[in-house]
């Protein structure tokens, strides 16, 4: 009898954004896999009971496993280095997790903020886990509402221009190389070191700014970097400090074409 | 009484894509605004007035209102310019589906296959009816699962390698522009001439394909594009032949960075 895995995307923190899949997949889920950790582990691990206990039918019972992973160490010098030594230790979590955690035919639940295809570990961890051989898993991915889409959908803006490409990055790959030259709309998240004022002077590049977006505490700030910089740094380290932690993405884009 | 829009992202085919909230917005339409054309019209209508029919109360009453646009004329030289006077067509007929198929204080529906922010010109449209100040018009934007989304999850794999970027393009901009060279993933829609071939000599270059993901005709294709393209070029060309039309994407992926 194979363990079952569900990666599941539970979207950017709005309940409401579960896709009806994911309530389907939630409702077979004997044990949800916790990993949290950090600043936002508290309000992150309270939004994902708050799933659970709106969309889990009363007759089902399930249970939550939590898994101890260290924090990647930001000092590292190779940045790559250290995501692959964090992952190999959040998969060794994991496979302790499934190991221990699951009885043989019962479904494990990992629930994925946003889009679990996007700068998410997940899947990669539970791939290597399942192909490694050293259990018997079947394993799915349920997409989800990502934080760029609840960013676009809040602010009515599209991603793309017309017939353009746009680019979904890091703020730490946004400040090495600079605006992309093949297209006029960048889509950032991760940036914790506000790399949209690389662009402060440049008046063609407009700002769509959000934190915690679908959320009660949302911020939304938009116009030209130059304009709006300022604002976005400062509410950002208030918010921060407000709550301990922020989630936040932003879009740029090119009014005029270099 | 201002009229109320609600741009409804439901998902690349799967009813189940959909979300809570936009179930709780489609249970506020009164009118939905049909758009369809060309010979996907039948099978996407069935699929919205089956997302309708699944998800609305039985207690609500609403209607369909069928808007007519001209396909884009896909011989044109200047690309851009045929966008735009496509577009300029949709809007006109979607703001006659406004002045003569709502009331003062009712509420319309808009069903954007997919997500609306990504290559859809929806949100532009009706921002631009907005704007124009003819109208009294309230409107919102609801984001839902992309066929790139849908693609990723049921592949199994991420979107972006770790914390590299990833383009999202057009089969069109993908063949004009080659293989970016600042990352090493590329997500392509919309591509009508088998962009991809491009690559088939280049071993390096892998493919996650897909059509109808998510429906119950769909298929999935995987591999080095060297190795799968003929085999891709004959699928597609086979279920366009017997569905009519095709709905695919893809996610190309350099294995060594150049």
């Amino acid at each position: 009898m194979a363990k079952t895995i569900k990666i599941i995307g539970i979207g950017a923190g709005d309940p409401s954004h579960v896709t009806l899949q994911a309530v389907e997949a939630l409702n077979t889920v004997d044990v949800f896999f916790l990993m949290e950790k950090g600043p936002s582990k508290d309000d992150l691990l309270a939004l994902r009971r708050e799933v659970c206990r709106r969309y889990i039918r009363a007759d089902r019972t399930y249970r939550f496993a939590e898994g101890t992973t260290p924090e990647r160490d930001r000092g590292a010098a190779d940045y790559l280095a250290a995501v692959d030594d964090l992952n190999d230790r959040k998969g060794a979590a994991v496979e302790r997790l499934i190991a221990e955690e699951m009885a043989d035919g019962e479904c494990a639940g990992y629930l994925a903020w946003g889009d679990p295809a996007l700068y998410d570990s997940t899947i990669r961890i539970i791939r290597t886990i399942a192909e490694s051989g050293r259990h018997d898993i079947v394993w799915e991915v349920i997409p989800g509402v990502s934080s760029l889409q609840a960013l676009t959908a809040r602010h009515k803006v599209t991603l793309n221009s017309i017939g353009r490409p746009v680019l979904i990055t890091t703020g730490r790959r946004l400040a090495a190389d600079g605006f992309p030259t093949n297209t006029d709309s960048v889509a950032v998240m991760l940036d914790a070191e506000n790399s949209f004022l690389a662009f402060r002077d440049d008046p063609s590049v407009e700002i769509y700014w959000g934190a915690y977006v679908g959320a009660a505490n949302e911020i939304r700030i938009t116009g030209p970097v130059g304009e709006v910089a300022d604002e976005i740094v400062r509410r950002r380290t208030e918010a921060r400090a407000a709550n301990g932690w922020i989630m936040d993405s932003y879009l740029l884009r090119r009014t005029t074409l270099p």
